[in-house]
């Protein structure tokens, strides 16, 4: 039998059910029609998640959502009366920010490929560009001149260091992302000399770390690094964007983030900033941090199938919804995410089973020879932490199967 | 430098610019209204695929298409004329072959975990259901019974061999897929004995092998598997599906395969029937082989950028679209896939660069620091072997960015 990751705190059964937002599963599937799959989204756990981090980060850091971890727009909604901001990775984010009615003067826009037509869209808005390079610079720069609108524009800085630890790594060494740090005085004084609103650096050292101490020491760095430049390049900082890098446990054996210690020793050296650093905004931008643990999927059991003493469940779920779930994106050795049978969530494991999709392809694997209870056809399983790259960073068209529902509960 | 893919056959210049369908392919980025990302599929290369298979392969033995690998509408409409089956994996799958007014009649439908609204509209649809279990033969059965349709029913078997050194194995051992051996020749009796029209068995014992001897040997081992059911079943075989296996060369050091050898050893098979075959119609199902090396993806070159030293071309598009060319779909090492800068075609190798997407994560990577002629802003790159689980089997909304277009050329 091999382990399944830990199913995150906050879920409890309820009549032998797993519950989501105060009611079980099969409600919020009878609320959709009986269609499964199903994402489920929890306001509660996301409300509770944000007031631990309001409690534990200091006052005068300002908190972000990544959109990208999770774009669905009644949770976008939600994240307006909780977070300070929001970052965005492409124009079609920020679509989906003006379409939830947003306010677009909190937003970011960082990546490295960004085009003419999502430079122009973003200036328009009064978004602020994260800016990849000298060259993203000069044509954000010639886009503004040529509306007669001042772009608001900010360096992501490449990092010298990278996060310890973590499940990427965005910095230390040659990358696609931001502008080597010794490039950056040189075209922080260009873009203020043309005028444009300079707004600061993003740096982003990496991200899904689960060790606090490693996160403190580049939140350190990173802060060394911000008074560096902004001392090189003689410009005061307005702003600067500490990064994420908060991860959440998905694996056997992950442990939960030590969030106490990361908000204190940010707290400590919010109080010893250098002189530069004195009236900079400083925020974090977290988004699987944020959400993760607060979403699960659902699927149905089609088939329970016995083939050479294997038991396999089959579902009509899978990797179109759950990608990252399957082994199949950015893991090397495939390990279980936590996963249950939700329609008996109290029961004792009486087997070993492996949860499968309705995918014709041996990578459709949702969990590989857990210990579960004994589940039949119409019983549903639950895929945790299933509230950030999941639906939006799964191939939903995959074999045809097109996209699962979405429900913010 | 790391070794690049072999680009397929059949791609020249025209004009210093690679040339696809006859024309450069800034010619259908013209067409497409100067819209990139684009995946370009080839007629003509298609048709001389099936043209190289039909010489190759025994007369009796039919070709069929997997719509999984690529369900673009055109595509279907044009295999339409050259192939005599198609095999879908979902309902999805069937509305495709549907829109794209295709016969049902010469439909089988294949994939573990078949809803019951699909099978009734595959029942309906006259589409030949091969069956996962014995209890989706129950499900079948009594759906027929209640619509009063006598169901089209074959056995997908599981097969108690492996196609060597395939990319994936479907078969030798405990699979969600199909019906072990063993208990295929009661089922067997019991579709028989239901009055369900009984439509043979569906063997597929691996994919995307380049080994020629291996996937002869597979077949050989098919048809005696085959041959030995049918015999234990006491019930003649109407259809065999002999599956496919028949891969396509990817990475550094892959040779195409020598499909001369697999159609000599089959056609001798053939030649060599056991009594109990000799009525069988047979087919050979194939998706990858038939349209992977047709296709291309064409991006556009956003930044060049240089950090710490190395090249890196940003690009427009990404493993949102590529997801397997970025190392993330079913394999452990990344390699490089086939790439060339498409409008610098015939230009010699310059320097190392990364050809990486639009996306903010350093997964989304196309060509690790590959041999490339200097390019520029506003240059088209080129990934090969994007005909096939490539537009569909990508997270195509994944940070905002959404589907490239698709053009038949």
């Amino acid at each position: 039998m091999k382990a399944l990751g830990p199913i995150p705190s906050g879920y409890e059964a309820i009549g032998g059910v797993l519950g989501v937002g105060g009611k079980p599963v099969t409600h919020w599937v009878a609320q959709a029609g009986g269609e499964t799959p199903l994402f489920l989204y929890s306001a509660d756990l996301v409300r509770s998640r944000v007031a631990e981090l309001r409690a534990a980060l200091p006052e005068q850091v300002a908190l972000h959502y990544a959109v990208k971890a999770n774009p669905f727009g009644p949770l976008l909604s939600l994240m307006a009366g909780l977070v300070d901001g929001f970052d965005i990775a492409s124009g079609g984010e920020l679509e989906r920010i003006r379409a939830a009615g947003l306010p677009l003067g909190k937003v970011s826009f960082a990546g490295p490929g960004k085009r003419d037509a999502e430079l122009e869209a973003a200036i328009r808005a009064g978004v602020t560009l994260n800016l990849e390079s000298a060259g993203e610079a000069r044509r954000a720069i010639a886009i503004g001149d040529r509306l007669g609108t001042r772009p608001r524009l900010a360096i992501r800085v490449n990092p010298d260091f990278d996060l310890k630890g973590s499940g990427m790594k965005m910095g230390g060494g040659a990358k696609p992302f931001g502008v080597d740090a010794e490039l950056v005085p040189a075209l922080t004084r260009e873009i203020v000399q043309s005028g444009a609103e300079w707004r600061g650096f993003h740096i982003f050292a990496g991200s899904q770390a689960l060790d606090a101490e490693a996160i403190a020491e580049a939140q350190g760095q990173t802060l060394v690094l911000a008074a560096r430049l902004a001392s090189e390049s003689a410009v005061a900082l307005p702003h600067c964007n500490l990064g994420g890098g908060l991860g959440i446990p998905y694996f056997p054996g992950d442990a939960p983030l030590d969030l106490s210690l990361v908000g204190g020793r940010l707290g400590e050296q919010m109080q010893s900033l250098p002189d530069i650093l004195r009236e900079t905004e400083f925020c974090i931008e977290l988004g699987r941090y944020l959400v993760g643990e607060a979403g699960v999927y659902i699927a149905r059991i089609v088939d329970r199938k016995i083939s050479h003493g294997e038991v396999f469940l089959v579902t009509d779920g899978g990797l179109h919804h759950q990608l990252a779930a399957s082994g199949n994106f950015g893991t090397v050795v495939r390990r279980n995410y936590p996963s249950a049978i939700a329609t008996r969530f109290v029961a004792p494991v009486e087997e070993e089973a492996s949860i499968v999709g309705c995918l014709c392809t041996p990578l459709d694997k949702l969990a590989d020879k857990g210990g579960f209870p004994i589940a039949q056809e119409g019983d549903l399983i639950a895929v945790f932490c299933a509230g950030a790259y999941g639906a939006s960073a799964s191939p939903a068209q995959f074999l045809g199967q097109g996209p699962a529902r979405e429900m913010l509960v």
